[in-house]
């Protein structure tokens, strides 16, 4: 039984990590607001990536499908970093994360539809980054290009901001956003098949 | 006084690192025989960087100038793995790097010149790479892709190799082949301003 594997997020960066290792995929993006009610970020991105699959599972009615959700925050210490809301916030956030070691979170779950049945997964994925020390200058030039607009912790490691990155530990993807070794690992483990 | 940046690589990967993080260069790429004397891989890329720099610094007449040489090589404990000459050489290095933590070296040699003086300085990134267990079957059928043909230790991390890459410890971009934080650090050190 061969499953189709389908994408809960509308995040190009998703994408392009799914493509890059040859998957065959669709896209259906979850559209819901996003509740939290956890407060460490391994259970965050967790909770959140479980609301995106859950809500595009509900949606999916082809089968065998296995739904993938996903949701990637930055932490400093008790921080929560997300996307930032202008220009100012991310000019906080790139000034928190200068000179300093974070971690990565990408929270990911699994919905496996098969047969009438459901199963479900949820795991997360750390990876620490340090940077280098940043100028305030350097930082008003990089929110000038408008890359950190959109990303979690108001920086993109796969582009201009790879200046500024001194070493990561962990999985590099994972920061891109997607953890593919691990979930393509966790889908051979359940014995399931992709298209 | 702002110094032109040439890469002497005709390396594609190296070159697109350096689009990545937004360098204004030129590409004139090293063409002589490689020529080995040491047995280290720290030091065999970064002599083999310096050789490529020095030839390529020879036919840059234009000045201030500074010329970036870089070698990559992927060593496990003392075996050190550079392109594959074959298919069943990549088979034999794949299945060499499977399941275990191997070194990724990169060496780099930027050449200053300006008002008729010379200077270099030579140094090396080394990030660890932990791979997940690989099949015979996952092996060959990587291979059939082509990608690990003209890669150092036959695999690429930016590519479908992604997969099997469990963690890293250290700068991505230098398993990619270019430590470019740390040169734009080594760069910013010296005081020169790039074009």
């Amino acid at each position: 039984m061969k499953y189709k594997l389908i994408l809960a997020s509308a995040s190009p960066r998703r994408k392009e990590l799914l493509e890059q290792v040859g998957a065959a995929f669709e896209i259906i993006p979850a559209t819901a607001e996003e509740v939290i009610s956890s407060s460490s970020p391994k259970d965050v991105v967790m909770e959140l990536s479980r609301q995106k699959a859950e809500e595009v599972a509900r949606r999916a009615w082809e089968e065998p499908v296995i739904v993938l959700g996903a949701d990637t925050v930055v932490a400093l210490e008790d921080q929560i970093l997300g996307k930032p809301r202008d220009q100012k916030d991310a000019q906080r956030m790139l000034g928190l994360l200068s000179g300093r070691t974070h971690s990565v979170f990408t929270g990911v779950t699994l919905i496996v539809k098969a047969e009438g049945r459901q199963q479900s997964r949820s795991f997360y994925e750390e990876t620490k980054v340090s940077m280098y020390p940043i100028k305030q200058q350097q930082i008003l030039s990089y929110i000038r290009t408008g890359e950190p607009m959109d990303k979690a912790g108001a920086y993109a490691i796969q582009g201009r901001c790879a200046l500024y990155i001194k070493e990561i530990q962990g999985d590099y993807n994972n920061v891109v956003g997607l953890p593919v070794a691990r979930i393509f690992q966790e889908i051979a483990e359940s014995g399931i098949e992709i298209l």
